[in-house]
């Protein structure tokens, strides 16, 4: 079975990529990694574990990640980030600490040591800032030849970003390392804007949740409803919430489920538009293409997915 | 057959557009209309009337458009254009003058009843701004609906522009007009700078239209040269000239010779990004998508449909 590993700096749609991941037969979820973005590193660690607890899957480890981008001193989570996840990270719904503490080996050890482990069986699925891989690349560049593949959300190429007119958040955070991943030769697949915003959860999935009388159920639905209701201030023409990081896990599960452009894509680092995510002119004629940007999905094909998975789950779970 | 308008700034790759379009048979060239960019207005329709004459095809009438963009006063051309183009757009190569003068009727005035004559078997191809179509649509907004397509050359959607990281220099100098005409619900297909680098000419190919020995052949071949001269010191990483213009005028007679993405784009006319050509988010989730952007070129065929009809015709034009 292919193993999984999430990046995760959770988040409302970090939550539910967990739950998409723990609802997939296809693969096993051999641990999460922590990152910042959405929330403070610890309190998207302390989040993992709690939901995990809460999901019926407490074996699931947690490994500390960076804690700020490769050339920053330090992070402060966004207002706009805090207004949007919510002030805990998870819609500011309590749920229960989990007695579990992080392991004490890093992320970036331990996706080296995961790759060296299970090699092309492994995918690796970061949902936030691309800190952590980007620092396992510098410390071990072979692995971008070994990995079986990496399946990111960010970036945005056929369409603005979420941040200003050209940045898209998780990218925004660290433009520097995700240039080193884009550059790095990885097989990536680049699961933006273009296609999440295509991907939308309204009330009425939320409430199929409600529905169950878990109290997984109850979580998903109440975190998700602060989430919908952001959106509602944030991208009222979108009519729901973008499904963001629980896409990228569908397609790490079923690259069928989008269609995809061959490509060299990088960030731009420098000048008016650092952030940006954009085909590297130098290697456009380049025969060989490392990556694939998402540029089509199956929209009701991955509804459908999500819902009987993320439903599936929250039923057993309590 | 089907009927064809150019909208030329000519240009050294207009003039090529121009001598693609009359060694195609399957179109019939019913007139060029005249824009400013890589030269002035004037010495442009100076320009399409000196070419058709010496490519044998002096029935070619010439429309004179508008000089200068929708929201400007005036325009001068900029010294990378002549850097690119040369003095007089054509390479600085001296051709004789035609007798003949551009006609009367507008351009504007020419588009709108071309479309009245032709309707779906007209196909327009801009290759320089979109003043002269915008004029058009804001004279008459149901063209729009009525013409059979427009494929035009700008823009850069997956890959940096030419202007700057984000503009590519035809939908540059007037991004209002260009904003007007993807936004019209009019059938476009954006043939832009993610395809028209991937076609390269070299001297290897010009050399060949030399060897013809005919005043044509002599003239491509050392117009183009100068084109690829500059492209050695703006472009060094592509190893030869990009075929903008011709790719789009190929493209009009043979839409299989590009893979292109259904979308809804815009250019964005405000901000740091003024000029860029992206997919509209405000219509993303429309399953109606009124354009086509090209995203994948068949280089090898393009190249062979290219070097076979301009070759034929400079071997007869003289």
């Amino acid at each position: 079975m292919r193993k999984l590993i999430l990046d995760l700096d959770t988040g409302v749609d970090d939550t539910l990529a967990i739950s998409y991941a723990l609802g997939s037969p296809e693969v096993e979820l051999i641990g999460i990694t922590g990152t910042y973005g959405n929330v403070l590193l610890e309190q998207g660690i302390r989040n993992d574990l709690a939901i995990t607890d809460l999901l019926g899957h407490p074996e699931v480890k947690v490994y500390p990640g960076l804690s700020h981008a490769s050339k920053a001193d330090s992070f402060e989570v966004l207002p706009v980030s805090a207004f949007i996840h919510g002030q805990n990270g998870i819609g500011d719904v309590a749920i229960p600490d989990s007695d579990r503490k992080a392991e004490t080996e890093s992320a970036v050890d331990f996706i080296i040591d995961a790759v060296n482990t299970y090699g092309k069986d492994l995918v690796y699925v970061p949902t936030g800032p691309m800190t952590n891989i980007a620092a396992a690349l510098a410390k071990e560049p072979d692995i971008a030849q070994r990995i079986g593949s990496i399946v990111l959300m960010g970036g945005a190429l056929t369409v603005p970003g979420n941040v200003d007119a050209w940045q898209e958040a998780n990218i925004s955070q660290d433009p520097d390392a995700a240039d080193v991943l884009f550059r790095s030769g990885a097989p990536v697949t680049m699961v933006g804007l273009d296609v999440t915003l295509q991907t939308l959860l309204t009330y009425k999935e939320t409430a199929r949740w409600r529905q169950l009388g878990t109290a997984a159920g109850n979580f998903l639905a109440d975190m998700t409803d602060f989430y919908i209701k952001a959106y509602e201030t944030t991208s009222p023409h979108l009519g729901g919430c973008g499904l963001h990081d629980p896409l990228a896990v569908a397609v790490a599960v079923d690259p069928t489920l989008v269609t995809t452009l061959p490509m060299n894509m990088k960030v731009e680092t420098e000048g008016a538009t650092r952030g940006r995510t954009i085909g590297d002119e130098q290697r456009l004629n380049d025969p060989n293409k490392t990556m694939r940007v998402a540029v089509g999905v199956d929209v009701p094909r991955f509804l459908d997915e999500f819902m009987t998975r993320i439903t599936r789950l929250a039923s057993q779970a309590d």
